[in-house]
């Protein structure tokens, strides 16, 4: 049995640790909305795969609360990236690994930065869950998590897979964590950024409309673009085939009902969007590198302009 | 004394149509929102300039009501171009003329195959004008008018600027009037997207947004890219600097207070957007000649989601 703690116990972070706990795993949650229902009443998980209470589950403020682990899971919003490492600091002790489960790229410099790239993994969620009142999550579809270490240490990459496949969660191992990333943000890029700039669309919309469905498609090829330039500077063998990556993607969200993107769910929620990790943190790589990626510069400029608009004090009211 | 007929009586045709019949010359107004109040109580003109009224002006509901014209001045909002030449056609005589006084690429097409080129001309007017209440137009500022004939026909073009000149209005004979509309492109595509793509503002927030304001740059070039490849397909000899339209383009719009861009006006109100003159057409045309214009297309994309969610009809209330 393994010792974990979740930093971040939003909806993916509290699925998964629920699912952990379950398994028999031994779990804190380092909480904040939640921490007063998750400390009184436990937490509830609602699936199709099966609901299930856990009657009793140990939450805390603070991660110093809950002592070193051997893996520190970081399941903060990218919103909060910055903020990662020093939250993450107190659960690590000289055998602790954080796996950095977060949208986005580059989100395990700062950890890297802090605990050396031996210790950092990073995981990518392919999970419908959404945060009910406190102390419950709705899991809705899915749940595969692909897992890659930062420097390519497979044995520690297989030892986090093993941790999830314990708790029946299917994860994969990435045979490149840099490649893994960027082929999310190949579909992260343009329908996260497509569903704000839109004005509030989801993917029907977008597939819908030929104008939209070719900026789409050029944002997925200067992903691809970009994501090769990276892979070659860092001396990475793997590449992605732009008109494969941009057939499949476009066919996996053509079977799939009208999807809202996590960042439509943040804009149409007032939350904060991770637009510096989907798309401002691509696009900055793109320029260091000199690929030309002015459908991303676009949608970014506009999501974060939609971002600061929610996020600014409304006018006072007479 | 010229026989003026004015299709199109928003607030450029009738700011203009106006400032001729002050003038002297025979004007009749083709009118759909405005015709039964200036039909009963004449046309306003609230202008810094000098306000006036003009107690009797004739209108009409068809151009088939005016007869033929001298100049016809078709001030149609662009959104309304395909029925600009069955609109016109009534007024024009032998020698009448059409004047297309209106946004965008490519708008004086349809005339020049409805009518020849040698009876077209293009104009375009950089003034800042509003409609009141019905037979009422308010003038906030400028007024001048940039004139140019399809076909380069320069003494057909300083007839109409002289028609202008003889109401105080300011003229300019353009060189090349497709490169006088590329010109104002320039400003347009990126200033009237970016006004409506980024959810409704006005230039001071483009500006004020580095994001932004890189995004309008890169839009600029497209056209500037997109203009001189046209220019040279069809043989004229005049060519746009990008790097002096993008120097002098901003400085012209930081010394103006927050401007709302005609489109975010049309925006704000619920009507249609002039879409596919200001975007729609150049990017085609990009597209003809084989110009790389992303960002034009994202734009593009952008605002005819835009129009499209506006103009749909609102769900039944209960």
């Amino acid at each position: 049995m393994a010792n974990v703690v979740v930093v971040g116990s939003g909806a993916v972070g509290l699925f998964y640790g629920a699912r952990l706990q379950r398994a028999g795993h031994q779990v804190v949650f380092v909480a904040r909305r939640d921490l007063a229902a998750l400390q009184e009443r436990g937490l509830v998980v609602e699936s199709p795969d099966g609901s299930f209470r856990l009657e009793h589950v140990r939450a805390v403020a603070h991660a110093a609360e809950a002592g070193p682990a051997d893996w520190v899971i970081c399941s903060l919003k990218a919103t909060a990236l910055d903020a990662g490492p020093d939250l993450c600091a107190p659960a690590m002790g000289p055998a602790s690994r954080v796996v950095v489960l977060m949208n986005g790229f580059g989100v395990e410099e700062p950890f890297v930065a802090r605990f050396g790239a031996e210790r950092v993994l990073g995981a990518m969620a392919f999970v419908g869950v959404n945060r009910g009142e406190p102390g419950v999550v709705h899991h809705i579809a899915y749940g595969r998590v692909t897992v890659g270490h930062v420097a390519g240490d497979t044995a520690a990459a297989e030892a986090f897979a093993g941790l999830l496949a314990s708790a029946g969660i299917e994860a994969v191992i990435a045979p490149s964590l840099r490649f893994a990333r960027w082929e999310k943000l190949c579909w992260n890029v343009p329908f996260n950024g497509l569903s704000v700039a839109a004005g509030g669309v989801g993917t029907r919309t977008i597939l819908a409309d030929e104008a939209l469905t070719a900026v789409a498609e050029r944002a997925m090829r200067e992903v691809v673009a970009t994501a090769n330039a990276d892979l070659a500077a860092i001396g990475e063998p793997h590449r992605l085939d732009p008109d494969v990556v941009v057939e499949r993607m476009f066919a996996q969200t053509r079977i799939i009902a009208d999807y809202k993107t996590s960042m439509l769910i943040d804009y149409l929620e007032g939350r904060p969007l991770e637009v510096e990790a989907i798309l401002g943190a691509p696009l900055r790589r793109a320029q260091e590198l000199g690929i030309d990626t002015p459908t991303i510069a676009t949608l970014y400029a506009l999501v974060r302009h939609a971002d600061r608009r929610t996020l600014a004090p409304a006018p006072a009211r007479p």
